[in-house]
């Protein structure tokens, strides 16, 4: 007997049909014995018309007002959730964030979970009932209600597997586990089977929007195992169907490079003869962070006479134009020429075998090289090396790379 | 300065923007010096959806879910005018049935409101802030969400409106007061400025569906005056645009009748030849009552013979066939003729006058003579004399009877 964490996204609960369906799932888990609690998303669709409803009025909303409001998506749906298990001969019963209680911090609409009170819900699991906790949702010491922001659905699942000292946090999304890269564009791709928590942040950062970044970290902070299923594959019988992603293992290192992940909506901004003085990092990226300004990639090469420098650095296309108000309004920066690209992609390739691999860095130059693909920037971390390329080789790239590191064929 | 409890139903905030003419509404009662507690109803349809979703899964679902899921319609509109409040420069805030808290008892799905306890909002409202509540709901001593049933919008109203001592319950809906009859049968049917907790309980449960029958009994044991108001006719800068539900006043004694009222869905049955004895009536009624059957009029006369009565009451139309279900199985009953008509419309002239003024039944039973309509049945109670007459001449009568009290006329 095992405790489980069952956490069901939008498209999994679209409608009570699809309800009915993720139901049998919880079904099965009860039938081996284990003990269950479901965290559950509002139906796709339902959380962006509540959103829209609120700005329609105002954006300038009261988040506090904002969260009562996008919160009830939830509610509906734990709801149901346990209407279904019941109609299956399952006890059951829903939990609201306050219910639990789920605290949080009081930064509405992208509050952070600080504690989870287990007690009333021990005593429901241990029951065998199972508990259905709306999703995305907490509540403050004041007893307003809070939302956990985008994707918190998958934060309040690893949150409450890790309070539950759950063995396995499942995550029921729509595709079937993490790929080595897009298969849309790799149709080679692999399935991962399993995958550490580092690996992950670096890929989901990356733009593999499989699991929100948030929940894999809170993942590899407690150690829960998480495990990224399909609602909607037929079931297949494997013990690990979907993708795991769970601390390194020492089989783990032998893959040397576990995916691959590329971002298409990045620009770049490189200033040029930035005086080349203590501080100066500081004064540029200080202002950018308070504009909210979402910085990626930062190259600083060394300064070639001794007083002036080359700052890279990557910004979301759509801040592009508030990046270069930023810079422009920075008295430091006057008489610095500011170039701008948006016609870039960030390529990375993530593997923890890398650390005690040498040559994954050639590798990826020579097949870049190979395709006649230019390099732009270079940046490493311990885990990751990502580059710039033009935009227009994105594609090539990423299928030259998959090849180039053999990922088509099983670990 | 008073205090206003002021709620909308679903037709009032369909949408965001009737919800922000809503706000404007409450904005000028706070321009008035008015601390205002606003009850809300969820957005029209959403109620019915969300009673969908429940029923589409099994109908027989646990009460306790079912009020989780139909609850959350309220909690988006309370949070959507608390936002269009502010955008209006008022300071105002949402407050969930548990938040206030708002405690009922365990009857999920038509849970009896128990006590409020208003600490919090008097406080908030003290401070100029407008507290909006999401009606409908309550909490149990268990922490588990509740509902009033249907139409406990305005009950949620009344009873904050008592709990607050406040001077006044506004009920903004889609209709301007309460009428002598129904305009679409009488064009000379005249909006009631006053009127009588006892008439609107006489009216109300006959058809008269403005006002929840709970709300007004609510409203009559703790003395708050209710307003009936539109939420679309436009400002008419009156006192009284609408109609006051108030307590008996003097001046009410001049009128003799205050409305007619008439149902079109009832259906009379008689039992012929019914035992004259003692306890017959509960050997009827009894099981009846245990199969959910709601009795209306029960007639019944002295017994010609001295051994066998008749008996006459009427049912809702589509609970007939189960009435005849139960009184068949009955074994007191057998040998009993059992006669049905649903071709029935049940009339009734209501007026709080009529206790000091002789001659009300006489004009009524003149005029229907007069229009060649014969009287089926009679029922009578201090402020009611109701008749059940042919279906086909339900339009006709109620026109004679609204001339023959000169109803057009103000009073």
């Amino acid at each position: 007997m095992a405790r489980i964490v069952v956490k069901f996204g939008g498209t999994s609960v679209a409608d009570p049909a699809k309800i009915e369906k993720a139901a049998d799932k919880v079904v099965r888990e009860v039938a081996l014995g284990h003990e269950v609690a479901v965290a559950i998303s509002a139906m796709s669709g339902v959380t962006n018309q509540l959103v829209e409803y609120c700005n329609s009025i105002t954006t300038d909303h009261d988040v506090r007002e904002y969260d009562t409001v996008v919160s009830s998506g939830e509610q509906v749906t734990a709801g149901l959730m346990a209407i279904a298990l019941q109609k299956r001969g399952i006890s059951a019963r829903s939990w609201m964030g306050w219910q639990v209680p789920i605290l949080s911090d009081e930064v509405h609409s992208k509050a952070r979970i600080q504690g989870i009170n287990t007690d009333a819900m021990e005593k429901s699991l241990k029951s065998k009932q199972v508990a259905v906790l709306a999703g995305f949702q907490a509540v403050t010491a004041e007893n307003r209600i809070t939302t956990l922001g985008r994707g918190g659905g998958d934060t309040t699942a690893v949150a409450l597997a890790a309070a539950l000292k759950a063995d396995r946090c499942d995550i029921y999304t729509d595709v079937d586990g993490i790929y080595t890269t897009d298969p849309r564009i790799v149709p080679e791709a692999r399935k991962i089977s399993r995958i550490s928590y580092e690996e992950m942040l670096e890929l989901a950062s990356l733009g593999a929007k499989v699991l929100q970044v948030r929940s894999v970290e809170m993942a590899y902070k407690y150690n829960v195992p998480v495990q990224v299923l399909s609602s909607f594959a037929p079931e297949i019988g494997s013990d690990l169907p979907g993708t795991l992603v769970t601390k390194e293992e020492a089989s783990m290192e032998h893959v040397v490079v576990t995916g691959i992940a590329f971002t298409k909506d990045e620009a770049k901004v490189t200033l040029i003869g930035v005086p080349d003085t203590p501080g100066v990092a500081a004064k540029l990226f200080g202002p950018l962070a308070e504009a909210n300004i979402n910085v990626d990639m930062i190259v600083q090469n060394i300064s070639a006479d001794g007083s002036t420098t080359d700052m890279t650095f990557t910004v979301p296309v759509n801040e592009l134009k508030k990046t270069e108000d930023v810079v422009k309004k920075e008295a430091a920066f006057k008489g610095v020429e500011l170039r701008t690209d948006s016609e870039v992609t960030k390529l990375s390739v993530v593997g923890i075998g890398m650390r005690t691999h040498a040559g994954v860095a050639q590798t990826m130059f020579a097949a870049l090289a190979k395709a006649g693909i230019n390099i732009q920037v270079i940046s490493t971390s311990e885990i990751k090396i990502s580059v710039l390329i033009d935009k227009k080789y994105m594609e090539l790239a990423v299928r030259a790379l998959h090849d180039a590191y053999g990922l088509e064929k099983a670990a």
